[in-house]
């Protein structure tokens, strides 16, 4: 039977696919989870797909009804009723993806030229005899030498390897980091290698071909260490008061990297031992904890890293058991608060070759930036809070199956989508973002923050909140409230404080950005004219923000395949001048101005 | 008060005493553990020393009852009565030495110049504030990178210990290696080394000064691998058997280790962490349970090393709890049966700078020995067996108190010594090789090996046997059997066949051997002309012999001390042409000839 080979973006997987395989079998078989709440029997019509390229079987009646004719045109499908009929290209809008994998789309597949530190040698051993009684390790070392390359003495955790595989096998495939054995590959192929985004939240781990630099599979996962804490501070206390925990809390990684590891290999027929280096970023208090370096002074003022510069060490230390001499390579840390995934983001948006003035922002519970502006390199961290991530919001909600994640205010009526379609459960960040930006744009929220009377605002106890959805059943009201407002005005404020800091020392006003990169998971799904609306963003025109997905993910993809990428990370943290907010001598007075709602008018012109 | 500088020889410790302080206090205080059955209250007459230099209080009473007049002409004196008057230097005989610290008696102390491969840096670090939130290593790198200094990055557990020391201490004393960081030194003392020799029985630790090259203190401990067997056979059984037990059978070492350094550091007021390097030496498979490299290979037929090059690991990896990043160098090994302590030994006694034919010989369960003619080194292994510690022979016993040490036959009646002039328990060692060599030279035994018809044995169930002393209340006679004899043909015949083999090789008779040095704790202690009587060791003139002590022990510790020796060591290794024993063409023939007892008449002569 023939065989296609099929490709899915934005999540960058792909696969190989039998003739007359549904677009939903070809997605399975490639790692990537599109919704499908009927199971592919064509009752849900959420598996909607675009064809980017080759064939498929024709539009049918099922397909009709639930897309309508634009979008048809425009090449979506049912994953679950189209047919591939050739090799194939296809595109998961955010929608289809199911809630975890949404976590972790990536935007931009940037093309990385290969440049693999691995190098893979074949050699055949000749037992040893009475006659020739040489150690194991000398035998190797002849047989590389025979093909010219050297081989430093290995370490006994990859001797004791070495020794088992010679007499399993006369032949080896000896994986070599320069001089340095990593191991036998177990099998007939090429080195893996996994990279890894250690988000304080979740976590993104990706298995990748090191000879053709493919992304073979992708997983998320939760961050186990949530048991220690919901945030980092929680963890670090943890850390610091028990090193019995410490270790736990490195071991929750390793653990949750070793499964994921040996489910994505199994299912590409390989090994963990196949796995020869792996590149882990994260923020610096994620890299701390996971190399278990102290975090005692990274708790506390002034919050300085143990180590900021990149790191080589062994993975088994860290608990990971992949390919015995296998070596994990940690990006950079800039400061405290600006960690390794920072330097992956700046990486993965190729930001030492950016023309004029481009800001780049990844929204979280720290929000880190950095604005280059000709070829100088501004980073800083700002203190956004949990908000948007529904934390202290009266309904806020995590990415669930029924978060209000987009909303406005339409002739007086409140209009919202959630996720899945389900009945409204709460509101996630990107509709956060919209219900103030809905509140501010038709007048209910002033520009100092306070909510007005307004025929969509009653009294609850005195505090004012905007009704959204009622309750049905058992479930409540799902309301925004005043103090929603409050929070809201803190998280933007602080980032607002950030871009107007960088511009600042730039002598730069917000209409000199040429471009605005928004990074990670959060930022993929907001609005953005509605962060313009409630003024965290610049108002600008929009053609020029981009949202390009898990960008620390993609830079510590690139950086495991591609030597000059990886050395092109510690030019970007060597390069980047960290501004540390708290102490910039205008903060409270640019803070003060940024917590403001909307834009002065005069700015709305720009918007397209 | 004056404070003395005092050396003991051959022990190789020194110590600073105050003016008016015994022999014995000194000896106390430097680790010397002299023989004092009376506690020294001046009545055993046990702690008999040699002054070599300085002056000391007169010979009083108590010294004249208990040594002669003419041993008295020669400086030896009760350690217990003469008192210290200046620095001054002393000898300790070995019926001084106390009964552990014999087995680690060093015969010639070599003088190496100290070329130790750690720099200490003092450096000041200036604490982070809010405008310097520069990472902790980072701090260091800058302080180093201000006096010219490179530093790599350091591992995860150095980074923890050097966080850590900054915020006890603002001026650092980095040990460093090469720019490799390997700990900030807790005091202002001098980094120190520990040299290790792990026997099979027993282990040998020294605590070396790096920089000034000198022995601080020697501690003796027996293998606690013993309760997983005797020999290493049984040993390598259990790790073979489990991976538990290898674990266990490594941490017995780094365990022993660790005390034994804890508690000598303790003595010198300084602490573990001023430990930022080891060389540890041993026969191949201690070598190979301490790393826990596989010996499944080393065990079986052709008894291949796993790795044979010389290595560098982190202490900590075995278990070794030193500076934080301290280096374990291992010397190389030369195959199965010729371990690291082979290349130690010859090392220490400079083979590579050897003229004429030189033989080495280390005696034990296994007998190593090199000969080294016009600069060509061949060394092997032979099977010698148990028989020289006591075992399988019916009153043998290992070195022990009341010990038969030495014997004669003189005028028809035995005579013998034992260890602490303590009633005879047994026979160690060097008292069965004189009681064989008795035997033989008086006609009791033949050339064939079988015991004649004598007044001095007697038949016991039809086997005969020598009375060497009657017992007393309980305990039984004491008396050396045909069986006794048979195994010791075994054991020096095993050592004669490895011995002619070399001389075979080199083309060479026995009267070509310019020097026969005899390493090891057993071989300090036999008679070199029972051994030649008994056709264990060539008929060559006595005073070719030279008796080293633990040579092993000793070229640990210059290659601890001294990068040129280390290299050289690795020199040795490479150059050292392995001969397989049991392969050898002629084995057979020459075994046969090998066991028998005594030598040709004719070479008698040579004998001084």
């Amino acid at each position: 039977m023939d065989s296609f080979s099929i490709k899915f973006g934005p999540v960058g997987l792909e696969t190989g696919c039998p003739a007359g395989s549904t677009i939903l079998d070809c997605a399975r078989r490639a790692g990537a989870e599109i919704v499908s709440v009927c199971g592919g029997k064509g009752t849900c019509g959420h598996c909607v797909v675009q064809v980017k390229a080759g064939r498929v079987s024709p539009v049918d009646d099922i397909e009709k009804k639930f897309i309508n004719p634009r979008l048809l045109a425009a090449g979506y499908r049912l994953a679950c009723r189209a047919k591939v009929l050739s090799d194939g290209e296809f595109y998961i809008p955010p929608q289809s993806l199911s809630t975890m994998q949404r976590l972790q789309v990536e935007g931009n597949e940037i093309s990385v030229k290969p440049e693999p530190s691995i190098n893979v040698y074949p050699v055949t051993i000749s037992p040893p005899t009475l006659a020739d009684v040489r150690a194991d390790f000398e035998r190797i070392q002849l047989a590389l030498s025979a093909q010219g390359i050297k081989a430093r003495v290995p370490e006994p955790s990859v001797a004791r390897h070495l020794s088992a595989a010679m007499r399993n096998n006369g032949t080896l495939r000896l994986a070599m980091r320069g001089q340095e054995i990593i191991g036998a590959l177990p099998g007939g192929r090429n080195p893996l290698g996994l990279a890894v985004d250690v988000g304080t939240t979740k976590i993104a781990v990706y298995l990748m071909d090191l000879i053709t630099g493919k992304t073979l599979d992708v997983r998320g996962a939760a961050n186990p260490q949530a048991e220690f804490g919901a945030d980092i501070i929680a963890r670090m206390a943890a850390a610091i008061h028990s090193s019995a925990d410490a270790l736990k809390i490195q071991r929750l990684i390793s653990d949750t990297l070793n499964e994921a590891a040996a489910e994505m290999c199994a299912r590409h027929g390989a090994s963990r031992e196949d796995i020869v280096e792996a590149v882990v970023v994260g923020n610096t208090a994620m890299h701390h904890l996971f190399l278990r370096l102290p975090v005692e002074q990274l708790a506390l003022s002034p919050y300085v890293p143990s180590v900021s510069s990149a790191m080589d060490v062994r993975a088994s230390d860290t608990g990971l058991d992949f390919a015995a001499g296998a070596n994990l390579h940690l990006l950079p840390n800039i400061a405290g608060y600006v960690g390794a995934d920072h330097v992956a983001m700046l990486l993965s948006i190729d930001i030492l070759h950016q023309e004029g003035a481009v800001l780049a922002i990844d929204i979280g519970t720290n929000t880190e930036m950095c604005l280059s502006h000709e070829h100088r390199l501004m980073s800083l961290s700002c203190a956004s809070g949990p908000a948007f991530e529904g934390a202290h919001i009266s309904h806020g909600t995590r990415v669930i199956d029924g978060a209000i994640e987009s909303l406005r205010i339409s002739n007086g009526k409140v209009q919202y989508r959630t996720i899945g379609g389900k009945p409204p459960a709460g509101i996630c960040g990107s509709g956060i973002i919209d219900t103030l930006a809905a509140l501010v744009t038709n007048g209910v929220v002033d520009a100092s923050g306070r909510m007005l009377e307004h025929s969509l605002v009653r009294d609850s106890n005195g505090v004012r909140e905007f009704l959204i959805a009622r309750g049905t059943g058992d479930s409540p009201d799902i309301t925004f409230t005043q103090k929603d407002v409050r929070e809201l005005q803190l998280a933007k404020g602080a980032i607002r404080t950030g871009i107007e800091v960088l511009l600042d020392e730039n002598n730069l006003k917000e209409q000199d950005i040429d471009r605005v990169i928004i990074a990670g998971a959060f930022g993929t799904y907001i609005d953005v004219e509605s962060a313009i609306d409630i003024g965290m963003f610049p108002a600008i025109p929009k053609d020029r923000f981009q949202q390009v997905g898990n960008a620390a993910g993609m830079g510590a993809k690139m950086a495991l395949i591609s030597g000059s990428k990886r050395s092109e990370s510690r030019t970007i943290a060597e390069q980047v001048k960290y501004i540390e907010l708290a102490s910039h001598p205008d903060f409270n007075k640019i803070f003060t101005r940024s917590v403001r709602l909307g834009q002065a008018p005069v700015r709305r012109h720009y918007l397209i």
